[in-house]
């Protein structure tokens, strides 16, 4: 499994990926499921993946050698002239490597399918965030959905829709998603540190914080040990039932 | 989809599940989910299900049948000697149900699967839960786990494992179930009031508290709105992250 989540705030856009990927509980491994394409002063996009990771390693591949070598291959996600643009690219470039897997070579008990979240800004026009299905098409974060996250996203979803605010701070953003993260790697095996960071603050194109925080991070550790108790009091400050009322 | 959750607790145990039913978001019904065979002074069993309806319904109506007509059909629910053989009766109708539905007659495409949470307590033993699966199996609720819950599990759990304590009153475990139903309630359609409450305190042999907690109980409300502005309140008082400083 995976987690990733994307933040839209009026500053920018906050990203956040676990790292852990198994097959089977007996079989797993560190991989980075964060990537990034920048071109300071003119666009900063980064990607988070989902699902089958033969899949999303050959879409990140597509990616990266599309824009390496533009003379050869077109379209490149840094010629793309609108972050619409660029949903579209990785959506077609997903849909594209689950179809080929799935027409040819031997059919697998799982299928090959993957989500992507996509957010970033390409200078004329605004930071955006898009959620890509394995079937090429896309959402668009907006007002009413500022957030998308991807993989195992129930446990951590509660308090993303209790303590979301567009106006947040980048620090208060991160500490919210450690929060979410910290939910979900307690309740399962399949998330796990470390965890990637992405910040990009909007009308800046570039990214000015890139960074991962590891297994024993001790802001990390805080937050986890702080929530439980922060959660407990909270609680308790809650009026209790009555049953003798009844 | 459904929500059910068991506690046991040093003072007994506590009983809730939703009462939504869906086929699809665009038929919903009402039904009970929760079910209780009381002989008072000698036992109390509670039962509470999830999964095809068709399934659970006729698992109910068999347990009931025998219990009724206890000459005629045996085993019987009120008969049994402990809450082991209760969860042993109760796994082996439900497998019974399934198999026969999976035997005969048109297939489905969704399986007539469904999980069901068993508790209670018998002159002569302690007060134990069970959860048990679709084979007709079944585990039993320790003092590593002491809480079992059925149907949309996730968004509920977190707050669970944080704020659970053996020792926590009646009142306590009902003010925490609310939390834990009111995530949910609030990330999931399927997932809706009223709430089917009992509450059983052991070696009382009889249930002094079942009743159901309607879609406008002030009690409810009052938890609902002051869970999110405590969580707002807790989240703030955690210290924010620090990106100045990386």
């Amino acid at each position: 499994m995976t987690y990733c989540v994307g933040l839209m705030l009026n500053k920018g856009l906050v990203f956040m990926s676990d790292t852990r990927t198994n097959a089977g509980v007996d079989n797993i491994s560190t991989f980075r499921k964060m990537f990034a394409w920048d071109e300071p002063g003119e666009r900063s996009i980064t990607v988070m993946t989902a699902g089958n990771l033969a899949t999303t390693q050959a879409v990140i591949s597509l990616l990266e050698e599309r824009s390496k070598a533009v003379e050869h291959r077109s379209p490149s996600i840094l010629k793309c002239e609108s972050m619409f643009q660029v949903a579209t690219l990785v959506g077609d470039t997903l849909k594209e490597v689950i179809s080929d897997h799935a027409d040819e070579g031997q059919q697998a008990d799982s299928g090959f399918n993957a989500t992507i979240l996509v957010g970033g800004q390409i200078k004329g026009g605004k930071h955006r965030l898009f959620m890509i299905y394995p079937e090429g098409n896309f959402i668009e974060a907006s007002e009413d959905t500022p957030f998308f996250q991807i993989g195992e996203t129930k446990y951590g979803r509660p308090i993303l829709v209790r303590a979301y605010d567009p106006e947040m701070s980048f620090d208060e953003a991160i500490k919210l998603l450690l929060v979410s993260f910290d939910s979900t790697i307690k309740a399962n095996l399949s998330v796990d540190l470390p965890l990637d960071v992405r910040v990009y603050a909007k009308d800046a194109f570039q990214c000015d914080h890139t960074f991962r925080i590891e297994v024993n991070d001790p802001y990390y550790l805080e937050i986890s040990e702080g929530w439980g108790g922060a959660l407990r009091e909270a609680f308790g400050r809650l009026p209790d039932f009555d049953l003798d009322a009844l």
